[in-house]
Formats: structure tokens, sequence, C-alpha cells
């Protein structure tokens, strides 16, 4: 329990694809307020697709290392809720990890293994004995997380599962080529980067270029490395190969989609 | 005012029709900052339809009882902004309210009544003599907000009122006919889930199907007890009878809208 | 250093192009909860569009006078990040300003000037000795902003600059002619309400209009004094004279934009 934050200084972030017109995430802050309103609660996004549980994985992985040890992270993206999929609450080095058992975790744990899992299967620790059928984020998850926040132990929270059973959701890794390095998209901000799966290790002190839908890309350090309306990769801030327009929108102007691929190489000149 | 929070754990709701494009939600919270940057600010939703004072209604009567006691709602859907619409405040038993007398409160004091009620009338307790003509938000009810969650008494916000005379926007209630219970659609979530009007408590422990828009819709538990492109009639997260499609969204997939008549019957199997 | 707030009630605003559907903002508040995650952080709007720094500008000149004195806003729109565009922390008389050198906050230090400018060069005081190139918000903005919150001095962030060179960018002035006020429309909010750059001081006690896209349009004092649907101006609770539909949207409706002439007259009538 050496990573437990005092109830001083406790964060909790949420991350769904509740969106912002409905008050299921406002709902969700207060049933944390009632365990303990001093809580501080930063929202990830609820913009995840609806049900899109590799968007939010990738999300959290992204996110979880700019937090305080400590830092309860409660996913609600969860197709499955009401069958037979698993609540869990998950400790690993730099905190706690609450939602469904169905991969939205496989991204942070993959870097960051799990130290303790369990079942959130106490009904002390529900919100009330008889959860919603259909929201679990605020009838288990939320309790769960903010309990946590406030010093109970994971063990409390119900019977505890071999981190080995969770479910994982892994995407592709690159691969070195012949050519170079092969990956694909992995995921589309709002400002329409086109994210890889290419770590930006691959590109350290070379010279470089990407080849996507029949365009060679050159690389880069920063958007304005190239002038308005043109295209550039980088490695983006969340340390992956990406590809963008500076000042415009890669995804739209270039029509390159998730899971497309694409061929990281030596630049010709 | 034995609900009245301790100023160490105020927790205050605002809820809004001001999208998330402009400033004015962040002003409203700069204003509460100014009089207790201590307080918890959580936020409802910003993305009522404009000037919808029902889809209001309806999202704060789903929203209150998941707050601590002596929460208070602030909510600021207003077209009457700067008429003779009085500004009020509302104790009830789980809290306060504060907003426009519009009808807004109508469904949380439908369940929980008003004990005292006022007027805001008093501008000690508002951010200048003089506010605005048109944001009443951020000059009378956000500092009227944060003085009662500072505690602050109701009744020195202003004269007192009788509760009776609050304007009430009441929506149809269903009704029991011959072949079973009839209803109509009363909101619509971000996901498509079409809310009806009648309460969950009306299908337990039964065989049931709903008719809506020529179809007929299988009663169920949770989303996935129907395969995923399939509709499902359920009791939703917030109580009321509801139609889904598991993974889909049901207001585009089967045409159903705001105000359309639904029949809660008997499964024939 | 008057200005200073303590640890205990300080308040930090965020303003972004970021949106809302990336992890980005969040993020951010959880470098700032590394340092404290006791801060109190208010966002302002992150969907300024993209890379549009006059509209950044105009959201927090209108947004800063209602936040507590001490308040540190961060402001992140952000075209040249990367390039040789400075990052720089400003005091002024109602607090700081954190983010680039690019005009984002000449609207407010035209109305409350800069006591002191630094340049965000102390690595001390950056979240990595080895900032990204493209999210200067989260490596050096964010903690530059925390640590002020937290009683850090703005001398100890890096080199002071000079005021006078910071970079302006300023709007045009509306102008006096011989038929009335010129101006422009200098912002159009969620609403469609189209806000021009004529103060609201040019109407006090007069009988006036407006005249836009061929329009003659009635000075009022609230929305609600013409009837549903039809056109008013008024001064808007921003304090400039705006162009308004009672229960509409002005900028849809009548096909005005941004940039586009009005001329502030006496009414005729």
């Amino acid at each position: 329990m050496s990573n437990h934050p005092s109830n001083q200084q406790a964060v909790l972030t949420v991350l769904s694809d509740f969106g912002d017109r409905d008050v299921y995430v406002g709902v969700i802050k207060g049933v944390i307020a009632q365990i303990n309103p001093q809580l501080t609660v930063v929202d990830l996004t609820h913009q995840i697709p609806p049900q899109n549980v590799a968007a939010a994985r990738f999300c959290l992985m992204n996110a979880y290392p700019y937090f305080p040890v400590g830092t309860v992270h409660v996913a609600v993206v969860d197709p499955g809720v009401g069958s037979q999929r698993r609540a869990i609450a998950v400790e690993f080095a730099q905190g706690f990890l609450v939602g469904p058992d169905n991969g939205i975790f496989s991204g942070v744990l993959a870097q960051s293994p799990a130290i303790t899992a369990v079942e959130l299967t106490n009904p002390d620790y529900w919100r009330t004995s008889q959860p919603s059928k259909t929201f679990h984020g605020r009838d288990i998850f939320a309790p769960a997380a903010a309990y946590l926040a406030n010093g109970v132990s994971i063990q409390q929270l119900g019977q505890e599962i071999d981190p080995k059973t969770l479910v994982k959701l892994d995407i592709d890794i690159c691969k070195q080529t012949a050519t170079g390095v092969m990956g694909c998209i992995q995921y589309i901000d709002y400002f329409g980067n086109l994210v890889s799966n290419i770590p930006g290790s691959y590109v350290e002190g070379k010279n470089w270029c990407v080849q996507a839908a029949g365009l060679t890309i050159p690389g880069g350090a920063t958007y304005s490395d190239v002038k308005v309306g043109a295209a550039i990769a980088l490695v983006g801030s969340h340390g992956w190969v990406e590809i963008a327009i500076n000042s415009g929108n890669a995804h739209l102007q270039l029509q390159i989609n998730l899971q497309n691929i694409l061929l990281l190489r030596k630049s010709t000149k």
C-alpha cells in the first residue's frame, strides 16, 4: 500500500463514452462527493466513441504517466455492462485502475504490470446493494474508486483474482522489414493528427520520412518545420510517430484512416 | 438549516444551456471562486438544448439524488432573463436549488417538496448592484449559490415567497389502459436511448414488451440480453422504462422521437 | 508580489483549442496535480477554433475580470509551438498569464497592463529538461502556472523581458462617424449572438438602433423586449453591443459574419 494517497491529496480521473449532453458524468461525481467531496476529480475525456474500448485503452495509456503516484483512474466504456464481464480494480506502480474487465486497461498494464487485482464483489463498497444493470459506473466503479482514494485497501473491495486472467486487448506491434519499419494508424486525435503504433525511439538522430497512402511525407521535429498546409511526420507529444498537416487536418486532407498502413524509412536525401 | 453544509465540504452543481464554446460557464465558476475558491463545483451538463426548460427539468430530477445532502444546484436555462420572471432559491430536504422561476425545478420538487423559497431580491448577495439584463447566472444565481454553500441562510437572500406560487412545468403522466400502460418519450440521451415517462416499477417481475412505431420490442434487463444491433426495452439507470439498441442508436435507427407514444404490455409468450 | 495567492486558495484557469475528444486537457491537469493536487482548476473553454489566437484573445479578455485576484490563467492556442516564438509568463494587477508570446494576452493587457514579464527559460520549472516540441502546454506552461500558484516568484521562472516587446494582436477600434458609430463583429458566441467591437457605454440613456446587412435592428435592454424570433440589439453580458434574436440564432438567421460592419445610430422614432 506504499502508493496509497493520503485523503488530503488524492486525485481521481474519469474517462468514459458518455459524451457531455447527459448528466451521467455529473452523477458519477456526485457519488464520489457523497463519499468524499474533497477529492480532486479530473476528466480525461468523455468523448470516447461509443463502446470503443480500443480508443479508451489508447487514451488511458497516454494519460496515466502525467498524474501523481496513487491516482485512481476510473474508466467506463462498458458495452458488456450487466452481462458476465467482471467489474475490477487493479493496483499498479503508479496508482489504481477501476472499471470493466474488457481490455480497457491493457495498454497501461503492458507498460506497468498489475500488482494486485480484485473483482468488485463486496457490496459494502457499492452505492447500493441492488446496482443498476446498465450503469455500473455510478453504482460500482465510482464508489470503489472513491473508497480507494479514501484509503480503503484494494483487498476489501472484493475477491482477489489472478492478474494473468484479466482480459487483454493488444494492438499490432510495428515490425522491422527490409525497407523500414511497418506500422499502422492506431488513433486519430481531435486535430486530425494520425497517430501510428511506431514508437518515437525509431527515428532518433536520423534523416527519415514516412510513406502512406501513396505519399512520401518528410520527417521533422515540429509542425512549423513545413509551410502552412504541408504534411509532416514527427514524434507527437505522446511519444508515437504521427502524421500531421501544419495548421490543417491530416485525417481529412490526406484521407488516411484508422488501421491504415505506414512505412517509416530512411530519407533518400 | 439542518441540511446546511459546513464550508469544508460544500458541493455546488451547475447546469445550463451555455454549451462549451464560450467562457460563460468558466465565468460562473470564477464568480463562485471569488466568494470561496475551496467549494467543490461539479458540472451536470451545459448541453441542454438552448432554452429547453423541459430537458433541464428532466436532467436535474435525475441527477440530484446522487449528491450529498446540502448540495446547492444552480440551473441556468433562462429564456426569460431580464423580463419579469423571478430569480429564486429553494430549500428542500436534500439541499438547495438556485435559478429562474420558470418550472426548471418542477421535477425535483414533485419528488421532494420545497421547504422554503425566496426571491433573490437582496442586492447584498448579488455580484454587483447593477446586474446584467442578460446574464443572471453570473450576477445573481452564482453568487447566491456560493453564499448558500458558505453558510448564509436562505432567508438573507431575499423576500420569502409561497412555494405554491412557483411556476410548474409538469409532463404527462403515463396511464393504465385496457391493453397496458400508455406513455410517451420524455427524453433522448446522448446514446440515442429513448427514455419514456413510465416508471420502472410497472415491469417488476413480469414478462413484458413495448409497442412503439409499429414495432414490438421485447423487455429485458440489460443491453446484452439481445444481439448487437437489436432493439430492447429495459429499465434505464434513471429508473424509467427506455428503448435502446445494443451497441446502436435507437433514436436514429427506429425513428422514434420526443413525445412519441409507447405502450407497455404483457408479453404474449 | 502583493497579489500572490496563498496555496490554500489559488485558482488556475485553462483555455485551449484542444477540444474535448482527447486527453490533452486532462494531462495538463495531471501535471498541475503532480505539483499541487489541491489547486482549484477551472476550464475557460477548450473549443477555441484550432489555432485561432484572436478568438482566444477575446475569450480571455472577457473572462479574467470575474476571477479572484492572484488567479493564474494558462492559455494554449499555440500554432507556433516548437518554433522561435517565446514561452512567457506575465504578472498584471489581477494575477498571472502563462502561455505563448503570440498576442493571445493582448486583450487582457490592453485593459490592465503588464507589471512584469519573463521568458520561461528556467528548466528547473519545466516538467522535464527535454520538453516536447509539440506540447509546451504540458511540459512548460502547466508546470510554470502551478509553481506560480504555489508561490514561486515569476522571476524564478526565467529571464525578465521588456513587456513592450510582447507580441500584440489588436483589433480595430470602432469609430465615431457623421451618422453614428461604425464598428464590426468581433466574436460570435455559441448561441449565434453577434458581438461587436462597440462598447456598451455608447448607448447609455439613448434611443438607438443598429444597421447591419441592410437591416435596421432596434436597440433594447433584454432579449424578451422583442417577440420570439425577432432581432434585437442590446449590450451583452460582456459589455459590448451585440445583435441577437429572441430564442433564435442571429448568426445563422441574419447571415451576418465575423468582421461584418455595423452602424450604431440614434433611433428615428
